[in-house]
């Protein structure tokens, strides 16, 4: 119980280039610094983990871009949990695919 | 600094009915037990105060609908920051409908 | 059957400016020429219609800030659709004031 | 032009079970038929090709869960565009990865 898949995704907003490669890479640092299963994705990274320490991670995540001059930030997390079974990073995918067979 | 805008949706999953009105009434009590300004969108909630609270209070959220038996629970955070000025939810209104005029 | 309530949010990348009101204005413009009803909140802007015309005027917003220099821009849609019974923007919110009351 | 990475996430309410696996493997088919790369994450699908199509998969996948009998669908779908350059999801995993060493 508590524990949950998340989905991170921090944005600086007004940094005078569209690429946020080297603010993601550095919010992949910070998280990886957190007691958490890490996946990065195109559009984000996933968590796994306790909720308690998602949520002391996406605080984190939120200000590495100001560490980095940003003026602004969005930051989003959606997260999901299950109390009648423990979900996990693997296990999702794999119901899935296993139903696409 | 540390003041934010805020969006949350707290969305319980497999509870057998399509209407959550008396999920999110609930929240919205939860909500409203914290030190933040709060309003009801028809997609949400917006909040406004600081980040710790914030966190405290979509924590808080998130589990209102375990208490009321729902086994699976889907929580959306969104958090807006600017550090060069506070933001409110009535400055960021205010700001575009005056470019609208 | 198809009338939806949808939550759109246009952000502009690497603009240089911390600022978007100028950006969201423009969206709400190209918006109100739709058959939508539409509602600016301080997170985003909430649409009702047809899916096939919020899903128009989605693709519609999403060009704006592309017209108004912006190399980058993210575009995050939201659609909550219900077949047992008709959703509102009204609806919602009423559903949601008479459980706490 | 027009091409983007979009991330995908279909959500059933009020199904009497808090698994949606069986949801997403229909959704999964239905992305299939279109002209698209598709990847899926614990979190969603991620997407990559032109505006258009994407916004057409996007639109036929939300219909999948009411022909399984749903009755409220909430689908997000989240759309990053840069004009300056192509994106594709191996370029913006590549690019935070090559940040990282």
């Amino acid at each position: 119980m508590g524990k949950v898949i998340a989905e991170l995704v921090v944005v600086p907003l007004g940094t005078g280039s569209p690429s946020v490669s080297s603010y993601v890479a550095n919010v992949e640092r910070v998280l990886a610094t957190f007691n958490l299963k890490q996946e990065l994705t195109p559009m984000g990274t996933i968590l796994e983990g306790d909720l308690d320490e998602v949520l002391k991670a996406a605080k984190a995540a939120h200000e590495v871009p100001f560490h980095k001059g940003a003026l602004r930030v969005s930051t989003s997390l959606k997260i999901d949990e299950r109390r009648d079974k423990d979900l996990s990073m693997e296990g999702k995918i794999a119901s899935v695919k296993q139903k696409l067979k």
